[in-house]
C-alpha cells in the first residue's frame, strides 16, 4: 500500500545530523555530540537494594496500572525540593512525565495549532523545536545575548505577531549555548508575558548543575500570575534511562496536561517512580548532586583549557557556569556541517550549531558536550578538532 | 493569566465517567469498572532477582539514554513470539512504546488531520477514541455483529466518506464487547483496506488470553500488502506498571512512528525493557500465560454463572472466549449511566456502555471486568447488581 500520512507527519523528517551522529556510537569515536550524563555517577549499586525494596514492600502497586498524575510521595518530595529552591509548588500541581521531553511534546499539543508561533531563544534546544514542529508550530527567534532574550526584541515580536502562543525558554545553562539569564531579564520576560497574556514554558534540566556563581531564582519562582509552566527532569541529576520528568503548572493548565497524558500513555513507569522516591528517602540527594558538580566542573575546565591550547585564536566561546554544554563560534568562513564529516573521519564528533536555529542562518557554531568523556578523551578529541580547524 | 489553549486541547475534557470512577478506588467498592489484570500473577519475586541482574550486568546501559527504537534483544524476542503466532515480523519492524496506549496516540498523530475520519467498531475502546480525538479525528462507527465489522457496511462507509484515514479494530476479545472476529471477516477487512488504500490499526492487547476455542490468525498475519499497523503490549500478560508495549509495521510506516517517538519522549524506560527481556530468557512465558488463562477463565465462569443466577432474564450478553471483559445489554428502558450512581451507592462499579460509542446512542450497555476480582467479590458484586436491576 501507499500510506497516506497526516500533514504533521509529513513534516516530521529525520535530520541529516541524526544520521551522521548514528556513526558516533562507534567505540573509536570521541563524541562531544550527545548530551549524555556521566555514567560514573549512576546510582547502580543503590538501585540494587532499592528495586528489591520496592518489589518487597509495594510490588503490586509498582506493577499495576497507576494514577495518571504519578506516585504521590514522589510528587510531594519534588514539591519540597522546588520549595527549597524558592518555588511555590504543591504536589497537586505536579504531573510526572516520561522525561521532560514528554512535557515539551504535551506543551506543543496543548498550546499550539498549526501556524501558531512559538517565540524562542536564538539558538534553542533541538528536541523542543522538533516536538513543537510536530503540531505545526512555527518559530520566531528572539534576539538573545549572554543575559538571555533581549526584552525590546521580545516585545517587538509580541507586537508584530498575533499568533504567538508560547514563549519557550531555558534560562539556566541553556542548551546549546550554556548561557544563563540575568534576574532582570527573567523579570522582564514575565512582565511582557503578563502584558500580552502568553504562557511561558520554562525548561530547566540543568539548573541544579551549577559549577560557580550563585543560583538564580527560576522564572517560575518569580511568577505571581500563573504564567509559567515549569518542566523538570531527573535525567541529568539521577539518570535518563528511567525516564523521570515532571510538569509543574497552575491547576487549570495542569489539568490539561493530565488529560493529555492519559490519552498519550496512561501514566509513567510506576516502578521507576517508586525507586526514585526511595532513593530520595535513603540517600542525600544534594550530596549526590555535589559529586556530579565536582566531576562536571573539572571536565568543563579541561575542555576550556584545551580550547585555549589547541584551537585557533579567532574562535568565540562562553565559559558556561553550569550544565553540560560549551558553545563555540569558529571563523564565519567555516560551515560546521561539512566540517563535522571531516571531524568524524578523524574520530571526533560534535553537533553543528545550525541545527539549533529553527529558521537556520548561523553556520559557524558548534555545540560541545563535556559531561560524558573522561579527561584523556576530552584532551585528545579537542586536540584533533583544534588541529583540523587550524588546517582549514 | 487566562490561558489560551489549542483547539485540540479545548476538545479534551475529563469524562464524567472518569470522575465517577475515581470513587471506585475506595476499598469498600467492588469494581468491575477497570481493565486491571490480576496482581496474583504479577512476577514480583522473579523481578527481584532480575532487576539486580540487569543492574549488575548492564547497569550503565539500563540507566543511560537509549536508542529510540528500544532494546534490540527484546525486540528480537517479540519478533520471534509474533512469528510463532504466524506473523511475518522482524526486530527492525518493531518499536517499543510506553504501553500500547502510546501506539494509539502515535497512530492518531501520524494518520489523522483535524476533520479526518476513523472507522471503528461499534462500540470501540474508549482510550483509543480519546487518543484519536486529541488530533481532531472524527469517528464513523461501522455496524458490527458477533463476528466483527460487517463488510457491506464497511464498504458503504468507505464509499461515502472520502476523508477516512484509518480503520481501527480490536479483532480478538474486543474491548468492550469481548467479541472475536471470524477469519472471513478479517480477510474481508483486508481486501477492502487494500481496495480503498486505507491503513488498518490492529490493537491486540488480549489475543494471548484465550480461554476456549482455537486461536485465529491476526489481521497482521493475513496481510500481504503492508496495510496493517499491529499494536502489542505486555500490560495484560506481564504487568502494566512497567509500561511496555510495541508497534510493528512496514519500514516506511514504522519510520514515522520512530520519529514521532523521538519527539514525544526520546525512548521508553530502558531498565524495564531489559527486565522483561531477561524474564523471557529465564522463565517459560507460555507457562506464565497458561496460569493467567486458567485464573481468568475461572473468573469469567463465576461471572457468567452469576449473571444467570442473579440478573433479570431479559438481559443479553456474549460469553467471551478470552480477554478481560463481559458485555451486557440490559432492558432498553434502563440508562446505565444514572444506574451506575445507584450501583456505587450499593458498593459496585462498572462502566456504562454509552462511553464506548464515540457518537453516543446506546444507553443500556454495561462493561464488566472479571480479571481483577476474586470469586467471592465477583459473586457478591454480581448479586448486588442483579438485585438492583430487578428492582428497577
Amino acid at each position: 500500500m501507499k500510506p497516506v500520512f497526516s500533514n504533521r507527519a509529513k513534516n516530521i523528517r529525520a535530520s541529516e545530523i541524526r544520521e551522521i551522529l548514528k556513526l558516533t556510537s562507534r567505540s573509536d569515536i570521541i563524541s562531544f555530540a550527545g548530551g549524555l550524563p556521566a555514567p560514573d555517577c549512576f546510582p547502580i549499586d543503590q538501585l540494587k537494594g532499592i528495586s528489591k525494596e520496592v518489589l518487597q514492600d509495594m510490588g503490586v502497586e509498582a506493577l499495576q496500572y497507576n494514577a495518571t498524575e504519578g506516585y504521590l510521595p514522589l510528587r510531594e518530595k519534588i514539591a519540597k525540593r522546588m520549595q527549597k529552591q524558592g518555588m511555590d509548588a504543591k504536589a497537586d500541581n505536579i504531573l510526572m512525565t516520561s522525561g521532560s521531553q514528554q512535557g515539551l511534546d504535551f506543551s506543543g499539543k496543548i498550546f499550539t495549532d498549526p501556524g501558531d508561533i512559538v517565540l524562542c531563544e536564538s539558538p534553542s534546544y533541538l528536541g523542543a523545536i522538533n516536538a513543537f514542529k510536530a503540531y505545526g508550530a512555527e518559530f520566531v527567534e528572539v534576539d538573545t545575548d549572554e543575559n538571555g532574550m533581549i526584552p525590546e526584541d521580545l516585545e517587538a515580536k509580541l507586537e508584530k505577531y498575533d499568533r504567538v502562543r508560547m514563549i519557550y525558554v531555558i534560562p539556566d545553562f541553556q542548551n546549546p549555548t550554556g548561557r544563563t539569564w540575568s534576574v532582570e531579564r527573567r523579570k522582564a520576560l514575565l512582565s511582557l508575558a503578563k502584558k500580552y497574556n502568553k504562557v511561558v514554558i520554562e525548561d530547566n534540566p540543568y539548573g541544579e548543575l551549577r559549577y560557580e556563581g550563585e543560583s538564580l531564582p527560576s522564572v517560575y519562582a518569580l511568577d505571581k500570575d500563573d504564567l509559567v509552566v515549569y518542566l523538570g527532569t531527573f535525567s541529568k541529576t539521577f539518570c535518563p534511562g528511567l525516564r523521570i520528568g515532571w510538569v509543574c503548572a497552575s491547576d487549570e493548565i495542569l489539568n490539561k496536561y493530565i488529560l493529555v497524558k492519559q490519552g498519550a500513555d496512561l501514566h509513567s513507569n510506576a516502578m521507576a517512580q517508586r525507586e526514585l522516591s526511595l532513593f530520595l528517602d535513603h540517600y542525600d540527594f544534594d550530596a549526590h548532586i555535589d559529586r556530579l558538580v565536582k566531576l562536571y566542573r573539572h571536565r568543563r575546565d579541561i575542555m576550556v583549557d584545551a580550547l585555549d591550547k589547541y584551537f585557533p585564536k579567532d574562535i568565540k566561546y562562553v565559559k558556561p557556569e553550569g550544565g553540560l554544554f560549551l558553545w563555540l563560534e569558529v571563523s564565519d568562513k567555516i560551515d560546521t556541517k561539512p566540517f563535522l564529516q571531516d571531524a568524524i573521519k578523524e574520530g571526533v564528533a560534535f553537533v553543528p550549531g545550525n541545527s539549533f536555529f529553527p529558521n537556520g542562518g548561523v553556520d559557524n557554531g558548534m555545540r560541545l558536550n563535556f559531561s560524558n568523556m573522561d579527561d584523556e578523551n576530552i584532551e585528545a578529541g579537542m586536540a584533533r578538532l583544534g588541529a583540523l580547524l587550524k588546517n582549514l
